[in-house]
């Protein structure tokens, strides 16, 4: 039972004591348990146009159709699309990389879901790429690498990245230089 | 020699430990740090004009004649300003309002630094108001404030916010929405 504690954050005692609440709960919710294990395993796969997560191939992102296909938002990990779009439903499309370039982790462009992301926008040409990846020397990295790439087959081809700022409930004080810096290039008119 | 408890972040533990450390160091150390003291009552004020920290009546930001007269950046406490010139010198000047509108703890617009940033506006005219302020409830309704205030008098002066987004080193994943959508929004042409 202590597989448990391979699960982020567990460790051994808390998988003890996973394991001796599920005996108390009976043996009917064990069961449900390996059912919806079974079928994380059986029925979550990922897209094979956007790499977000699907259940039963239906992509929810990519079988929506009110989504403008001329948008294409790109993220690290399906993780981003739940947080982005968890209050609002965004016009755009998404692709997830399933990670981000680090040469010092040894993650070349060949791991990431790039090859798929370039042949998406060259079979069908789309006006904007919205970079939405982390603000850190990876999602730097990343973000350039794209630019780079697209910039020499698509010189006309609008790409933008999520603004650098304050965080909501930010004091200024305690705001790294690079934060602040970019706050105050990117200000905005204040209507 | 309990009076350091009152500094912030020292409890009765820690002063206690400063004053033996001092008695430890001599009679010349103690002295010097009694001048330092002296010098902290006598010599800081707060500048007339702009309210930034002066030392002997010259005040650093009101005396840099490179620095535009046209632009005001607006800010909550002396330290801000630190902060903000930290690496870089901005071309413009800057007015501490000594803290921000605060209804529930009893702060208005009495108690803030704001007649005087009037006046000033007033008395000589300026291109841009650069509001940067905390990203708190406090620092909107301050903004808030100061707009609706100038807006009357002056419709066509230019006022700016510093962006909000994602700060130096963040990951998408553990962001909140509303910092999540000001950076989706503000997003930048990436070049």
């Amino acid at each position: 039972m202590f597989e448990f504690s391979r699960l982020p954050g567990v460790g051994e005692r808390t998988a003890l004591r996973y394991a001796v609440s599920l005996l108390k709960m009976g043996a009917t919710k064990i069961e449900s348990l390996e059912h919806s294990l079974k079928a994380l395993r059986q029925d979550v796969n990922h897209c094979s146009v956007c790499h977000f997560w699907v259940e039963h191939d239906s992509c929810p992102i990519c079988s929506d159709l009110t989504r403008a296909d001329q948008k294409i938002c790109v993220v690290r990990d399906a993780p981003d699309v739940l947080a982005l779009e968890r209050f609002r439903r965004h016009p755009w499309r998404y692709h997830v990389l399933h990670g981000l370039l680090s040469p010092l982790s040894g993650i070349g462009p060949g791991q990431l879901r790039l090859e798929s992301l370039f042949r998406r926008i060259e079979e069908r040409p789309i006006q904007e790429l919205i970079l939405a990846l982390d603000a850190t020397v990876e999602g730097d990295a990343t973000a350039l690498y794209i630019r780079d790439h697209l910039r020499e087959h698509y010189p006309n081809l609008k790409m933008s990245r999520t603004a650098m700022g304050l965080p909501a409930g930010a004091s200024l004080e305690y705001l790294d230089s690079s934060t602040l810096e970019s706050a105050l290039n990117h200000r905005t008119q204040f209507e």
